[in-house]
């Protein structure tokens, strides 16, 4: 184990160190590989503005950063990795500055703590991956509108406590988890806000006594605005994260419920919608089955983002203000999350290009009854008192007298017959625009 | 037991239905009480809208109304109960206004569903404690700027991994959760604006043949737009609450993390505030202690709102589109929780009031070595590399030799010496602006 | 407000002091209300030991004996209450004791604290709870062992992936519920033996300078053993009700899972069982329905319970050892969970008093190719390979060619022909009688 | 990608068949690798059985047994892997007898679903992660005696509300998280005892029509019994790893709480214990640091799998009975938490072999009035009622006239003169026997 910046000395016991590190650090290495790229982002904008300030020459300036152009480089080319014995990612970039360009490269650290570093590296990769998950729902987003317009037509029973209840669309159901992603976006703005603020300079916390210019590194790093108070930016720490688990549990509590929906929708008891045989799965011992293997899969994953921001809270809860190691857990549900729910929105786009829906679901006999409303709806309209019209036509059904009227006439907004599919979409860019 | 609109016959095994009634029930009349004035709200733009699309005539509506309008005073000046045996608010206030006016009463449920009218009540209720809570948040604001302005010169020592660490200030104490408020207002804007949407005419889910006019009604209820889809508008059942529990958790955090704060500050060891003993609690059986249970309690009621979303989540989860009872208990953990946290955010305001800081903490031996980083930086600042400098200063500490620079001179955004309490303010404002 | 017996003056700012009260105990006295039969068995238990070791009379445990005994009875006849101004249940026993027999009444305090008094009375009250919930758990076991036997023969399609898969039967379904339950006992053991572990003398979690007797109050009070460490006997306050949280959640599990059967099977599109019209819902614009109300709020109550664990959870995570007030709030959840599952047991318990399960279910068309698994197996017990077998039977499916066998002849422990309910019956009896 | 059993024509879409393949195994694969020792256990075991009724001849359960050893050796010396394209641990399984011994392999799936076979390989895995974690709680148990014992004269604040109380010693303080562990390890037992039950025979949950006998399976793979029903066996899955993971986040709060108090006490205000340089962290720019980072990643570690228990409930609540594909990413986060607990006793037990108390910390001035209830006790037993030598006491503190007893004897069971470790140690050899 090479030496860290923290050891005074070296003849520490070693065994004791190595113990501690192994628990200590566990899998951080690997998050910190996808960091890698924004820690560079992070030297290359804090060391421009520590030569702004002129605590770097011309000279160091060039030297570092051609170096640092150097490191991105071959952090984009997978020729990267933290060598054993080196800390975290924070320490290979500077230990190969060091090997690289001399003493030269110890200078990047001035007027940054580990803390503030990292926080910045993980806003940068946050805010990069939340855009991310915004195409993708944008992408689903329009696949579900024109399913939606496509089968504005095809009728679907609607049910109320899992009863079939009355006459709906497939254009409705569709259209209603595109409405859903519109107020999942505000939720992930919310939490983009949150990120899209610098803490880059705010130190271990508290703050240095370097003349740091912290609106400069701002503006380099393409953050809004600012963490301003330092105790408050290192606060960010765990509460940013917290923030984003909930943004994403909102999104993946869409994709849940509409996975339940499709697994329901292909019971052969209900019996709604098909998917190509090679998009569901076999049993092992019943040749007959074709199990919606992706969506059952696909609702677990979402289910298990919707549990991440309790798992956040009570990582970082009922702690004192101030840096504790604790938060470095924070990485190990998240970064996952983020992975996994980019996976599904891709996996229930591609779905969807391949969904076929049933027409003519609607004249079973079962379903007969859910026109009922469209009767005493009728008879309202004719001008009898809706009390009174509700008990004439159950009455009609319990004496067998009752005749569906197939024909639905909705009109209002948001109604089989009028969609608003187009005030939709609008609802939708309008909060998506707000990204930029 | 009155009789429910839904019971066709009268000769019911009356037994079963009281004991299924006690048990699907429970204390919703409770709720029901609380959502009462919102309720006529939304039966009054109903019918004005019933009216204006002519399926109301002047006589009736203006029957209606004036009756409506009776009852909002009755419930204004709590004069309105639900009778026993009368299942909800809905049919409390029709089974009035048939009392009152006759027949016509039974109008106003025309185009309606107990769906969308609860969905109504709830989102014009969630949008009035959102507002207060917003106020309620701005007040604890200014008292926390207020605070930091007034304390920015009193050191305290700054904490990491609950190790002395640097140097840090009751200026950016108090300014940090005051910052910490700007970001929960971020998730509170989100929560508020898919709350700010009209579910009024969706019925029970599926809309209605009725042709309502349901941007009118958006209008008469000041809601900024729709729910368009009428599947969607059900499905925000439930969402809409899991997502402002998220919002309130959010505030919470802060507010618990305030707490614990100042717990340990509050505690012998740490001491570095008081408040006056009137404000403290005894011990039955230990005459020298000065409880701190208004922030145990306040931390526990925040930690118990922090849970919330978790439970709403677990309440709603995998279950399939349309309406399902289950809805009905999100009330039982939601309702609470905006009273708690609005006596909390009063609870801590009044408190701040009373908050006396201690003057001369750092001066004692232990916080020597927190300076430490000073003079490293200091070094650094006259030229030598960060790294260098760093070990001569760990050598001087462990010779003995440490000599600290008591004179704190930082001067970057937030720091110490340079709150940017100014440009916190301006943040604040800006997001507080968006829920008008 | 009457005085606190922690109020060394009367001069306070009693305004301050109203303002804390209020915040603090909130809803905590109807809380102690239900604890306070308790209260008094835990005084009269201290307070024989207090005589037994010579630190009360004859004269003086007499007196306090004879009127706890009274308060008792009071309590008994719910003529008790906690006055205005007095804190807690324990301040009004004891001060009703001063009240009617003067000084004497003081000393029932001596050597204990509120603490380990609160903690005693909760662990009372909790062990009553959970054997109450046992009873009810038993009366529920043997209706489903009933109904599971008198249905053994009634076949219904088995889902896997939701989808139809294989010949199941009511008597298995009946009988995986019992069998459930058996598995929720041992929870409840578990937390039952913790629960059943004396407190009463650990004081503030610090133990006394009294010479107690704690092994006698343990024997007095009927708990099995101590918490002998006095800091741990504080520390079960929390760790306790998280347990009991966690074994109350798994019995909610099951039957959470029972009443989205019931959902499902109800469903139309299912239609396995039915209830009686008398004890499900209709809709207020649907005469034809007929909701499961009674399963949703179940299913919904049970899933709020589910939450709980994770509730108690964060209120006491990360609190270091020694006595919080955070614990109070340990109650509002809890308390009313127990309320809650108890009449969840029994409307569980009467609903199955009222099912009917439908017969010839299998018959269907859509059910035909569950049988498959039967004849792939008649093949291999033939002498033909499985995969080959299912080769065969997947190929005669494809060309039509295939003839179920609906004759089911499972015979191992377990299956259809042999549920095995005698030997679940017996495995619950043995979980069961280790709660004596 | 090789055939699935399940795929009846090769000329599939490929394409889409590696879409959902990578979409749903994930990173299956791999938990799959820590399961193939238990799941050449069972079907060992199951073959046996086939024999034992006649589905397998002599020479066939033989070569069978022979090749299943040899597999069984080879994974112990890590020469098994899941070939690309085999779906999972049981087809890989298969896929090597049949390469190996030929058609006779096919037959080892007889009378088994892989559902009941992961069923009976997770079972298998969990019982032996639930040994090794007692095993491991034991030592940790015996460490914390050794030092409740070492160090029972040495006196230690307590506290209550974080405000310091009264006297308490380090003798109390270890021993009070040894009796913790008594506690914990009851929820393991309920735990085991779920989990000690067989599944196989149960199929995919309906059972099967060949004549097993599970009651010889259940006695050669050393179950305790079994679960009968095969409905319910199924429905294990998920409520088995849910109720193990309450028995995980039982001990992991105990561990998280030890961790707290350890930050706290390792705090240079309070400054109650150390630990050697070579075990804990330096800073990165603040050189008189020593971070406690072992004790904040345990608490963190233990935290998340605090968090696991609501996880896998929101994972696998509101399925309807039968199996779903969801049940697969239960292990996502049951196999890594037992991997990570166990590394924190390994690590706590390592630390506490190296803690070092320090000795009189309670003569500091600020602990003075903790000493004062002896003295309010020390005037009780000399016959002054309670309240009033409260009093006395709080008087003669507020005119400064009060004198400490430092002589602390407290003789009750529990208390810092009478530990009862004797009986702690007993009470926890009682637990740990009910594993055998």
């Amino acid at each position: 184990m090479a030496d860290k910046i923290w050891q005074k000395t070296t003849d520490k016991n070693m065994q004791h160190a190595e113990i501690v590190e192994k628990f200590t650090v566990g899998n951080d290495v690997d998050f910190d590989l996808i960091l890698a790229k924004y820690d560079v982002l992070g030297s290359l904008a804090h060391c421009e503005m520590l030569h702004n300030i002129q605590l770097l020459t011309d000279e160091e300036w060039y030297a570092i950063k051609k170096e640092l152009l150097v490191i991105s480089q071959e952090i984009n080319q997978n020729q990267f990795e933290i060598e054993p014995g080196i800390e975290d990612i924070h320490s290979q970039v500077e230990h190969l500055l060091i090997q690289r360009i001399g003493d030269i490269g110890k200078k990047i650290h001035s007027g940054r703590s580990r803390n503030d570093q990292v926080l910045t590296d993980l806003k940068l990769y946050f805010k990069a991956e939340l855009l991310s998950i915004v195409d993708l729902t944008s992408a689903l987003f329009e696949s579900l509108i024109n399913l939606s317009n496509k089968h504005k037509s095809t009728l679907l029973p609607g049910y109320t406590h899992l009863q079939i209840a009355m006459p709906s669309s497939f254009g409705l159901w569709f259209g209603a988890y595109a409405e859903s992603l519109v107020d999942d976006l505000e939720l992930l703005l919310a939490a983009y806000n949150i990120t899209n603020k610098n803490p880059l300079g705010s130190g271990a916390g508290y703050g240095t006594s370097f003349p740091l210019n912290r609106t400069l590194t701002t503006e380099l790093l393409g953050f809004k605005t600012l963490n301003f108070n330092s105790v408050y930016a290192q606060m960010t720490r765990g509460k940013t994260e917290k923030t984003i688990a909930m943004a994403l549990a909102g999104l993946a509590g869409t994709l849940s419920k509409f996975s339940y929906d499709m697994c329901l929708y292909l019971n052969q008891n209900f019996n709604f919608i098909s998917f190509p045989d090679s998009l569901t799965t076999g049993s092992s011992i019943m040749p007959h089955k074709k199990n919606p293997d992706v969506f059952e899969i696909m609702r677990a994953r979402c289910n298990r983002i919707q549990a991440l921001p309790n798992e956040l809270i009570l990582l970082m809860n009922n702690l004192p203000s101030g840096y504790h190691r604790d938060c470095q857990l924070s990485k190990e549900g998240l970064f996952p999350a983020f992975k996994s729910l980019k996976e599904c929105l891709e996996m229930l786009h591609f779905m969807l290009q391949n969904i076929t829906v049933k027409e003519g679901i609607v004249k079973d006999e079962k379903y007969k009854y859910m026109f009922s409303v469209e009767n005493v709806n009728q008879q309202v309209l004719d001008g009898i008192p809706f009390r009174d019209a509700y008990k004439n036509i159950g009455l009609a059904i319990e004496n067998n007298l009752f005749q569906p009227e197939y024909n639905v006439n909705h009109t209002h907004e948001g109604s089989i017959g009028n969609l608003c599919n187009d005030l939709i979409e609008k609802a939708f860019y309008e909060v998506k625009e707000k990204f930029n």
